[in-house]
């Protein structure tokens, strides 16, 4: 079935392991071990009921806390490695096995952990670290309101200092206030960190963090904190999801975790950082491993169902067509290639580009003196790696599932898990929309620190703000048109793109870039008019908003075709290489194919070149077909995770 | 927010509703309000177990067949009210509940009593029917094996007729040859309609329906059968699925339903079709019903999803944007409009076009002498809107769920069940892209009956036959092209897109047509090409398989956007007419819209005139915005049914 004299690359599956693990190879390996050891899980959780479900996890979760899997990134000092890119390999890895492992991992070392040590000084590290590691406290995060998830700067708890107590009073004013989604907290939590607005003297400083035990010893609620179970959810029921209340429970002056705001005995608020806006963001970039943490997850729970769903179509036959005595292999049909393997091939771009990031957040978060500029491009690209790895997972386990009809509906086969589990992974850790927002804020201010408190969550407060008009006028037109001839020395000329070859990841960077360099300043000429206009920011920001999304699309596609064309170039040549290249080519022109039409409207692709991609498209499916098996080999998916009764092996 | 200077209509609601509910209002309502008064198993359903959920669903299966809203299409005589179209709008109703319900409702009175109906004679009828329109005699439907699922014919169950004894032989031989996904099957069926390869004296005859008893009164299975549940699934776990093995279990002559075959004493076949391939095509159209119950189901579940996201958008706010004081209802957001209004519009577009779909049905069903050419386009138009209306479900679910973010993935908000339950509708009933390959395989052939004995399943055997040179010949090409003539007297100028108004359905319908007809003629070139070539047929249907089903979605996009044009033109002029043509329009541009590459590539819409139709569904949903309650109250699903904590009413 495959192009007529193409020999198809022998590809070394090994080697081509090595080359996605990458430098964390052992870590990796080490939990995908651990995985195994737990593999029984994944059976016993379609017939455990919830509690009991709960109670598994907790306790895989606990083992693999102390097999030493989980508190990679804390200090050595409190039993950790000191390694943030040793640290999201391994949690990364847990995107194979049962995501509620993985999840549950996340909430205790990512976000409770993270919360202590990132916002938490010295005394807060050796008050709750060790044991925090080790799993013997248990805490939870506790953010989100049910009122406000996106928008955290408006949370409703409060957090008020009474300075003849020296205490702080945490308190939840009304239901929409309700700490709500709070992973841990319904059962297994003995200790929350909560997000308040703190108020001194009537005066409010704005959201910080503080350390509020939840229950005692017995694990009873304790005076003044009720909890309910959120109950049963689409997906992730062996986390414990739950709901708090406040009412004036009373904490001590300690309990705020004051790295970057501190109150005094007098009731004194300080800090290091002047912008009220800027200190809240700089707490929450402390917080960008979350991020990087569930899209690498995600892009790992989809290579189990990638791998599943290409195992099955080299092995199901149906209908016969060549010859009438045997039926077709499914991959061997046009159309099952067209949906499966170019998700094998994003799967492999969004691993390198998960890569990249993973790597950016290790040399951030171990140099202290890292600009801020960085800081902020770290958490731009964590957050669109996040939406578009999550997006790929959905998509990615959806389409898998389908393609292997009624046996990928059943819960054996593993779908219904990956399916129902990830499907959350698209909204938490923030909504994947809202995130590509901040991915365009961040290109429309260049990350200037100058903008640093301006709303890093929307960009409703950037548009509605003063300081709207000379953002853009100062930032974003002019430096934006320079970029662009920068970038296209021909200007306008249409010529280059029927030069290049289609296959030339050259073309595929060119177009790229065009498409969101174009689209950038687009997005700031349209909000500077509305703006100039006069008219209502609001509706200004709401008209523009899906042209604003899809430049940040239009971004981290970009970035992601990136980091796999740099990848690349690091490879010696040999048939490896000529495999990653089928795959990186069969991205890119799949990237640029499902947005043609925009190219085409923009001048920058003809009608005739966009008929050639789809025709190179079938091209490189057939030339990825005979080596489809070899290529999900290599994303190294244990076979007891991949353990489903329709395959053979 | 909305467009200046421009009014939107005032929609009378309940108006509105009997527009959707049309000529089985009646009906719909009555089920409404069965399922109300059940509504209760919506919440149950979060917390059963898995035998006690089937157990509950049973009773409402059970209670609702009492209440006689279950059977309205099978004869009076046995207890019916003979009349299809009020079952298919019953039917279709119950998609707003509880899914389980509704699949066990289908796989009872639909697929079990619809063979008994339609395959048997007489006999059969007075036998089963008056017990099983009860529900005292609960069946399954034993089709699909692990090794079989849309290639039917090639089944491997056999039904050995010993002629010394007068029976048939119902034998498994093989693992790949179980009964596998049988509804009803694990539990609570204690006979089943098996489909199995019948064999006189060593010949083949090909598939039958045969009645074989699988359990005793007390429900142990019955000497020789072996049934093995298919446990937990994604969703629809109210639904006992299970595997059945059958060893050497011998059945009377007259298990065979005979309508269009017997077996005489002495093991003489006969039959009034000669063709087998038509006669076990004849066979299995007459359970088109079927497919047309799924899609109608995915639609209501969809409406169900739609409502909630709509209202959810039009009470929560996020950020402030026009006043900082106030957070924006999220409905105000361009991007979240964009979300959702055209899945609101596609899901009016659905329903109408499902009212055709079910009022053919009616049509032909109750018209023995309805020609053999429009019993198939029956078939296809249920295949074709099978697929898109469970493709439009799970999309709009899965995006009505993200809308809602963290609380939308809460079970006690509905979607879990929506999105888990309605997964399998995409596969069941016939793999969607299989069907899509049987919509195209009859525009292909015209319906033309001397095509019937081709496998309707799929295209494999229509390339891979000899006849298909001559079919293509004779009938594709030329009839194409003078269509084409025909619909386009201005052949290949480019005038007539850039003269009509963009919201003229004139051009929509144009546009639609022009795309169906072009794309049809394209694959039959491709297809006789490559056969003329010498190529492999399996290779060239391989490469154009793509082809083959974009064919078959451009074909239904225009039927179903025919029934909504048709629809508006049936209604008087007044506010619900304009709002309905709002959604109309919505509807068509966004087709346009999506697929705008493929008209730009072939000529028909210039890159400024896409642009336009970018901006126009902008304008649209802006339009549709201040009525958009409206739009969702008239879809009629009861209060208790959108039953969620999120919702303040």
């Amino acid at each position: 079935m495959t192009n007529q004299g193409y020999q198809s690359p022998q590809v070394d599956v090994a080697g081509l392991t090595r080359v996605l693990d990458g430098p964390y190879a052992e870590v990796r390996s080490m939990v995908r071990d651990g995985l195994v050891e737990h593999a029984g899980l994944l059976d016993e959780a379609l017939e455990l009921d919830r509690p009991a479900y709960r109670q598994r996890v907790l306790e895989v979760v606990l083992a693999m806390a102390e097999d030493g899997h989980t508190g990679l990134g804390f200090p050595k000092e409190y039993g950790g490695a000191d390694d943030v890119g040793a640290s999201m390999a391994a949690f990364e890895t847990l995107g194979l096995g049962d995501l509620s492992v993985m999840t549950k991992v996340g909430v205790q070392f990512g976000l409770f952990g993270g919360a202590i040590l990132h916002l938490g000084s010295k005394e807060h590290h050796d008050a709750y670290l060790p044991d925090l590691i080790s799993g013997k406290l248990l805490g939870c995060f506790a953010m989100t309101e049910t009122g406000h998830g996106s928008n955290v700067q408006e949370l409703g708890t409060v957090a008020r200092f009474d300075v003849k107590t020296g205490e702080f009073v945490i308190h939840t004013p009304d239901d929409a206030a309700r700490k709500d989604y709070i992973g841990n907290a319904a059962q297994h939590a003995r200790t929350a960190v909560v997000f308040a607005q703190l108020e001194i003297g009537g005066e409010s400083e704005g959201v910080h963090a503080f350390v509020v035990p939840l229950r005692d010893e017995t694990g009873e609620p304790l005076p003044g904190v009720r909890i309910e179970d959120c109950g049963p959810k689409i997906g992730l029921n062996g986390v414990d999801n739950g709901r708090i209340w406040f009412d004036q429970v009373r904490v001590p002056r300690t309990a705020l975790l004051n790295r970057y705001a501190d109150v005094s005995e007098t009731g004194v608020y300080s800090s290091p950082i002047e912008s009220r806006g800027r200190r809240f963001f700089t707490m929450l970039g402390t917080l960008v491993q979350g991020r990087v943490a569930v899209g690498g997850a995600g892009i790992n729970a989809s290579k189990v169902a990638i791998t599943i769903a290409v195992k099955y179509a080299l092995q199901r036959r149906q209908f016969a067509a060549s010859d009438p005595a045997t039926e077709e292999l499914l991959l061997d049909y046009g159309m099952h290639q067209r949906r499966l393997l170019p998700l094998l091939a994003r799967t492999y771009a969004m691993h390198f580009a998960q890569e990249v990031l993973a790597a950016d957040l290790h040399r951030v978060f171990t140099d202290p003196d890292a600009p801020e500029e960085e800081r902020r491009a770290l958490e731009s690209r964590a957050a669109g790696t996040k939406a578009l790895g999550t997006w790929h997972a959905a998509e990615t386990i959806q389409e898998c599932r389908e393609a292997c009809g009624g046996a990928g509906y059943m819960a054996a086969n593993r779908f219904a898990a990956l399916r129902a589990d990830t499907d959350v992974f698209t909204t938490f850790e923030g909504d994947n929309h809202i995130l590509l927002q901040l991915v365009a804020k961040g290109l429309l201010t260049d990350y200037s620190s100058d903008f640093a408190d301006l709303d890093q969550f929307g960009m409703m407060r950037f548009v509605a703000g003063v300081a709207v008009e000379t953002v853009i006028e100062r930032t974003s037109v002019h430096k934006l048109l320079e970029r662009i001839r920068d970038v296209l020395p021909g200007g306008n000329d249409d010529t280059w793109d029927n030069d290049a070859g289609l296959l030339d990841p050259d073309y595929h960077l060119m177009m790229l870039r065009w498409r969101e360099e174009h689209m950038l300043a687009g997005v700031a000429r349209r909000l500077k008019r509305g703006m100039d206009d006069g008219m209502d920011p609001g509706v200004v920001f709401s008209r523009c908003q899906d042209h604003v999304i899809a430049t940040a699309r239009a971004h981290v596609e970009r970035i992601v075709l990136e980091s796999f064309v740099d990848k690349l170039a690091t490879l010696e040549d040999g048939p490896n290489k000529d495999a990653l290249n089928l795959l990186c080519d069969l991205y890119a022109l799949s990237v640029i194919e499902s947005d043609r039409a925009w190219w085409m409207e923009h001048g920058r692709l003809t009608t005739q070149r966009a008929k050639a991609i789809t025709r190179e498209i079938g091209d490189l499916c057939r030339k990825v077909r005979p080596i489809a098996g070899d290529l999900v080999d290599a994303l190294a998916v244990p076979a007891p995770l991949r353990r489903t009764e329709m395959l053979a092996d």
